[in-house]
């Protein structure tokens, strides 16, 4: 028998999971859609199904815990509490229930937490204590390590850098509040940047053959690689405001590494460029040059349940 | 023989130290001028040479111990490195070279995180594990605590609040960059929002009968007890600010209690109000309500010697 945990990752759409062993192989891996359950009893009856389906296929598996990355996940209470993108309201008992149902621990923590200690476990933040993951996908989602260990806080949610306020009287951000670092410094947000700029006479952009609804953060990375200015111009004004953000955190946590992670850090050094740029020239004497913004050591694909799976094994070893 | 540690202040003018026993008692106090010292070593000199005097004195006291809070401070190094209100430049090894002299174990952090390792061990916090000691003096220094430790980072300097940039192309921070926290909320800070509005037609105020060099965060304070619209203004403006910037640390590390302390903070209430206003309307919905701001618990005169004292008794426990 091989001992693996199971590394679940809820997002609003679908929830994928997989068997993980100690060295980070996912041995086997499933799925199933999030959003079908309208209760979440009936959701997690199917999911604890179609793993134990998945077990008798791989039965030399023996499954020794459970590790969940939630949006609004709460690692101390390992509830789920509210999140916008889940149908199920209020405050869901997540870890408590899946241990009671399979008799196996269970763990869970928010997503971009379980990306941060997938980093540490299974990516390149290995020898790193002090380091931050950030995830730059529908919004921005961060996970904080200081002295080696994960930042929960008093409430368990610390390390929301997405909704650290940096613009006053800016866009309206989906938590309600204006100016929030996520409405610029994520992939939706430079769709909003870009989206601003379109009816602009100074661009002459292949942009503007598309419709609103239609920019993406990939169209516009391809459009930068051509060379379009309005492109161009909305990686800058990401990166500025972005690498301000990392000034104001090196100068809050001291991190030797940032990493940056998902669909808007794909665009490789067309965000890195200007971010990095902008960090170091608004970073305070005694930080400069201590800070590497990296790209993450985990595949897009797999850093979710490698995430999850990590943050189980850190509990279970 | 009573077990003690040397705390020792190192000021800009003054370097107050006082023999500290373990339940935070200051048995005997003493005080060289920092500033009349061209040379450190002339400096350490006298400092231990005074020290020794006290200590002969209360001959029932044994050092076991010296614990340092320094400007610039780096307690990974136990160097005071480029302190810009400090004669000697460079990087100091002020530990290291006390412990030589002395023979005696010596630790060193900066003014602020010796605050926050004072309230802690003998004031406010002694039960809590994330927290946050913000001084408000000249500047705005400040000491977290993530998980019942304080925070340095990789580099020993984490925990800058004071340097966050907080206004795009705000105040000239001594810095050099523009629009620091600490430009707007510290005893300078609003000292310079009263004479920013000293000229307007707005206010008739009796801080208009002082010359510019002769306004003090305690002249505000009291003309704002005596109802003075210029001096509550300021502290609506200077708690608006504060308050915003609470209300981002707390996306970033989920402190169960903020303490604000130092000149500033005297003005009681007409300091910590806007700013817990300010900092709950800006709060993201997770956070609300979960952030006590409090005073600190240790007195003006005898914190940052009973600070010192606490990083000493932490290490030699």
């Amino acid at each position: 028998m091989i001992n693996a945990v199971v590394g679940i990752d809820i997002g609003g759409t679908n929830s994928p999971f997989g068997f993980v062993d100690k060295d980070g192989n996912i041995i086997a891996k499933g799925c199933i859609r999030t959003n079908e359950y309208e209760k979440f009893d009936d959701y997690l009856n199917a999911l604890i199904s179609e793993i134990k389906k998945l077990n008798r296929e791989y039965n030399q598996i023996k499954i020794i815990g459970y590790g969940i990355g939630a949006p609004n996940g709460n690692y101390y209470k390992g509830t789920v509490e509210n999140a916008p993108n889940l149908k199920w309201k209020g405050k869901i008992e997540f870890a408590k229930l899946m241990k009671d149902k399979t008799g196996i621990k269970a763990y869970l923590t928010n997503d971009a937490n379980a990306a941060a200690i997938g980093e540490k476990v299974f990516g390149n933040a290995k020898d790193i204590s002090d380091f931050i993951v950030i995830t730059l996908g529908t919004g921005l989602g961060s996970g904080i390590f200081c002295g080696g260990k994960l930042l929960y806080g008093s409430t368990g949610f610390a390390g929301e850098l997405g909704h650290t306020i940096v613009k006053e009287n800016g866009r309206l951000c989906g938590c309600r509040r204006y100016g929030c670092l996520e409405t610029y410094a994520s992939a939706s947000g430079i769709v909003r940047t870009v989206i601003e700029r379109l009816g602009s006479k100074e661009y002459d952009s292949t942009l503007k053959k598309y419709r609103e609804d239609e920019i993406t953060s990939k169209l516009i990375h391809e459009a930068a690689a051509q060379g379009d200015k309005l492109a161009l111009d909305a990686f800058e004004y990401t990166g500025e405001i972005l690498g301000k953000a990392l000034a104001n955190a090196a100068a809050f946590s001291s991190p030797e590494a940032i990493f940056l992670f998902g669909g808007l850090a794909n665009a490789g050094t067309y965000i890195f460029e200007p971010t990095i740029r902008h960090m170091e020239i608004n970073m305070l004497n005694n930080f400069k040059g201590t800070v590497k913004v990296l790209p993450s050591g985990l595949s897009e694909n797999t850093a979710a349940i490698l995430g999850a799976a990590a943050l189980c094994w850190n509990e279970v070893k």
